[in-house]
Parts: C-alpha cells; sequence; structure tokens
C-alpha cells in the first residue's frame, strides 16, 4: 500500500516547493537569515529600535478562494491576503517584517500553488515584506479536489511609544477615508449567493454596471494601505486607524473607539462602488445589512483630531481621500447618517 | 435578504469571540500588551537580546482534524498544532513567544471552537507562550458544515550565536532521539484509510494491539520537546536537531545535515510504537513506505558531538533518550540499517 493511494503525493509536494522557493527568493532582504527547507523562518530584527513590540495578525481570504477556483485565476488571493494582513498590523502603526502562509488542498496541484505563491511573493515585495515560511498541506477528506484554502500570518514591528491604538480619540475629531477597491476579503458567501445562485451568473458573464466581468470584479485585490498611510502620517497626527473587514464600518470602527466616543458616518461623503448598489438593488438587501457584510467603498479610516483638517491632503499617491464623517459623544457605536 | 442566509452568522461569530477571550487571557505574560479584539496582537520583545533573530513557522495538524471530528474529541487537536510548532522553532534553538490560531469551518458551533481553544491554551501556557490572535472564519461551500480546519504560527527568538543549524555536524557524531507519543500530526490519510476503510475499525472500537480504543491511540498528543530540549541544552553542545514530521525521518534528518554528512540509524535501537506495527503488518506496507510517512517512534533527533557521549543522560524528565545512530560520511541521506 502507497501514501499515494490514500491521496498524498509527497513527491508531488517537493516539486511544488521548488517552485515556492523560486518565487519568495525575491521578498527576501538582509535581514533573512534561513534558507528554504530549514524548520522555521529566520529573521533578524532590524537594529536600531529602543523598545520594540512585535504586531502579528493572522488572516484568510474566506470564499474568496471559492471565486478564484470557479474563474481558474489563482495569482490574486494571495496578494489579497498579504495586503489585508499588512493593513490589520498597520492599523497600529507597524512596519511590515515578515510573513508566512498556510495553503491546504483535497489535492496538490503544482502549478496553482505555483500561481497562489506567486501573489503572496509579488504583495511581500510591494510591502517591503519578507515571505520566510510556510506550509502547503494535501488533506483528501476534508478539501474536495483541488478546493483550497489559504491563511497566512504577519509579523510587524513598531517603537513602543509610537503605537496607535485610539486612546487618544476624541469628540470633534474627523474620519477620513480611504477607498476600498471593491469587496476586498468579505462579504463573499453572500456575494456569491446573490450574484451565482440567485442571478444565476457566471464568472465569465460581462456586468454592464462593474463595465467588467463578474470574476474581474469579485477578485479585484484588496488594497494595501501601507504606503498612503505612511505618507499621511509625515503630515498630521494620527489617533486611530480602522480596516474596514468582515462586519463592515459599524463592527469595525467601534474597535478603536474609547470610552465616550461614537461616530457618525455621512452617506454621499465617499462614492459606494457600483457592485455594492448592484448587489443591494438586485438582493433586496437592507442598509444595515449592506453595512454590517461589506465595506461599502471604505477601506480604511482614518480618525484625526480637528486642528489637523486642513493638513489632510485631497490625494495620497494615486488615492482620492475622503472625509466622511466625526466624532461625536456616544457609547462606542457607529450612526451611518 | 440575511447574510445569515448565505451561511455566515456574524452573531454567533461574536459569541465564539467572547469564549476565546476568556480561555487565552491565562496564557498571557507582561510581555502582551494588546487587548482582545485589536486588529493585530502586540507583543513586546523582551529585554537583554544582543542580536535578536526571530524565529517563526506556520502549521496545521493534517487530517488529524477529520479524526477529532469523528471522535467528536476537540480540545486536543490545538495542543497538537502548538506543540508542533514550538518543535519546530526549538530545532533552531529558539524560545517560543507568541502563537496565532487560524480555524475555519464550514458552520462554527461556539462548543468546538472553544474546545480546539481551550486545546491551544493549555498547550501555549504549558510552553510559556503567549495566544495573542487568531481567525475565526465561517466559510460555507469550502467546508462541509461542521467540518474545520486548524492551522497556526509561532514566532519564538534566539540570540544570533546560539542558533543551532547543523552546520558543526561532522562524521563521527552521535544520534540521539526522544520517543514520540503516537503519529503526532502525519501520516494521517493513510492512517485514516488503513484503519477505517480497510480494516472496518471505529474511533471507538478499543484494538487490543494499541491497549485502548482508536481514537485514543490516533488522538495522543504531539509532544513537545521544549522541557527536555532545554535540560539538554545545559548538559552538551547540542549540533543539530530535527524534528520528525511529514517525510519521516528520512526526509527530515538531512535538512540540517552539512555536504559531506549522511546518517545511519539503527533498527531495534529504540522501540516502534505497537500502532505503527500493527499498521505496518495489517496494512502490508513496506518499510522504505512506514520510514517515509510515519514517525515510528522517533519525534525528536538530536545531534551531539563524539566527546559528548557520556554526558547524554538515559532520561530527560518523564522522556527515555535512546542512541539511535551516527553521522558517516555520506551526500545528505539517512539509511535505516
Amino acid at each position: 500500500m502507497r501514501y499515494r493511494e490514500s491521496g498524498v503525493n509527497i513527491d508531488k509536494a517537493s516539486e511544488a516547493k521548488k517552485a515556492i522557493a523560486r518565487a519568495v527568493r525575491v521578498t527576501w532582504s538582509e535581514n533573512v537569515l534561513s534558507e528554504i527547507g530549514q524548520f522555521g523562518g529566520l529573521y533578524r530584527l532590524p537594529q536600531g529600535y529602543r523598545d520594540p513590540v512585535l504586531v502579528s495578525s493572522v488572516d484568510g481570504v474566506g470564499t474568496k478562494v471559492l471565486v478564484a477556483r470557479r474563474a481558474r485565476r489563482y495569482d490574486t488571493v494571495g496578494r489579497d491576503l498579504v495586503n489585508h494582513c499588512v493593513n490589520d498590523i498597520l492599523v497600529q502603526g507597524a512596519k511590515p517584517l515578515f510573513f508566512l502562509d498556510y495553503i491546504a488542498s483535497g489535492e496538490l496541484e503544482a502549478e496553482v500553488v505555483g500561481e497562489i505563491v506567486k501573489g503572496l511573493s509579488a504583495a511581500c515585495a510591494e510591502n517591503g515584506c519578507a515571505l520566510i515560511g510556510g506550509e502547503t498541506a494535501e488533506m483528501p477528506g476534508l478539501y474536495q479536489g483541488s478546493d483550497f484554502d489559504l491563511a497566512g500570518s504577519i509579523v510587524g514591528v513598531v517603537e513602543r511609544e509610537a503605537i496607535i491604538d485610539g486612546s487618544r480619540i476624541e469628540p470633534g475629531d474627523l474620519v477620513f477615508a480611504l477607498p476600498s477597491t471593491g469587496l476586498h476579503t468579505n462579504g463573499y458567501s453572500l456575494a456569491r449567493r446573490l450574484l451565482f445562485e440567485e442571478l444565476g451568473l457566471s464568472v465569465g458573464d460581462r456586468v454592464e454596471e462593474f463595465g467588467c466581468t463578474v470574476a474581474d470584479e469579485l477578485l479585484k485585490v484588496h488594497r494595501s494601505y501601507l504606503a498612503p498611510v505612511q505618507e499621511l502620517q509625515c503630515l498630521v497626527a494620527i489617533k486611530g486607524l480602522a480596516h474596514i473587514t468582515g462586519g463592515g464600518v459599524v463592527d469595525n470602527l467601534p474597535r478603536i473607539l474609547p470610552a465616550g466616543c461614537a461616530a457618525a458616518i455621512h452617506t454621499g461623503s465617499w462614492p459606494v462602488l457600483p457592485v455594492f448598489r448592484f448587489m443591494q438593488t438586485k438582493g433586496s438587501v437592507s442598509d444595515a445589512e449592506m453595512y454590517r457584510v461589506f465595506n461599502m467603498g471604505l477601506g480604511m479610516l482614518v480618525v484625526v483630531g480637528a486642528v489637523d483638517e486642513r493638513r489632510v491632503p485631497s490625494r495620497l499617491g494615486e488615492l482620492e481621500v475622503y472625509r466622511v464623517g466625526e466624532i461625536v459623544k456616544g457609547d462606542r457605536t457607529v450612526g451611518i447618517v
């Protein structure tokens, strides 16, 4: 009896590992001390920090993996995952150091793994983050055929006194927004049900309102806000950052609000992306539901003091900056008004 | 249309998060600066390192999750995962700092998530490692019903000059072994096929050779070698450590062998656990296959210089220490002789 008969192919896994090795090298800096194939990835902490605090996050891309699979396009989900994780530690002021990925599938396809890792590597390189390790697991019986899941973890660093935690937010502060590209990595179960099941659309169908195919729209890459936020940090004192993911603005903004503070977000102050309008109308989804499931076009919220109002530019790099609301007295809630 | 109808229950996820919050607190030291619910976990690097190198690894527990599900026993896989990761960075000399987990399921059950996190927390506490973050994802359509996958990442630290990398291994060195508890987290696809499909056993069946039920045997917890290896480090200069996981001793020991070195491992020098003998006999699996799929009772291999032969004790804590082989001239291969 051969292990291969039980659905696990160690030789194929070795092949996939070689392809990965080539792709990840481009992300390595002189701080990476490890070689591919070692048990753990080694990363030398950059010198010069007085009181370094490591900031770490783990995430997946939800059922966006099922859209990728349906469209047979595997080079975007890795970028989604890295950018998502970069944003999750950026909100506390951290700069990414390194990333590790976990790819699990019922049946490993070296080409698919290669494409996923290509996306991971590209995004890591863009964010100055080293891809120092990963696990590729073949798990027949849990995943159907070539179905796969993708998760990853990031570690970044911030000087202790530079941690951004929202604690200085107060009524009168202003809320600015950086736009999302689309769904980013949240709400895919609802979107899939709506677009594929209720409306019977296929990934290749062109939708007038989107100006592109369903696959193009749903696979738009989760944006990294590292560069624009770093640019903004040079101009103003950022009091708080909220990455708008699962739970939407309603659940995510309160995570950084101190006691005594609430937020008022004004509809109409930023462009809700067509994909959200389309899904809401076609699916008869309530406003409340939409705002809890989707980012609605708000990718990252930034809270600054009123004194900095004029110092926030109207653009950061290629991104428009929208003033979308303000902090008011209240009990850590968000009102969409 | 409600998000819940598409199979994602945000309220239930919030409940699960509260249970998690309670369990993970026990793992926190004064180095953990974050609060539950923040975007990233914050961990202050301990003071006193001259040139700290971070060592990180990500892993899953393979289809051991399917055995847990079949046996409806969810408090062991978290311990497997943490201990596995602790061992993966221990082999480079690192001490664990913090851990993050990823739990994905078709349908979140708060009790199941609670049990998994209980296991994660217990093992983190045992290994002096803080559980500072995690992602619990509900992904209908990818996972069937309450099927779940579990992965996690660990970050540890080692002084640069204390990194263990096998580079000083030379012919004449000795190979010692610390015993595994059983399959640990590898070979479950073959074991499941053999025990459940070929032999038609159920998780509750008692197997004479095991001295326990199939579930008891297959869910034995992956052992952490942190304490015994730290004890051994006080006695001898460890030249190399190999954690025996997927690929067995044949694939894992070469990962630390420098050019010009090979290893000879002597059968009969350690007790092959009954579960491996049973599976090999009943399934007519070849020796070569067994040694590539399973750890065969060897959990962690330690390479020390011949000069240290007498300094290696016969026991480390509760574990027997076996002398299982030696380093010979060769090309990074392992011979089972």
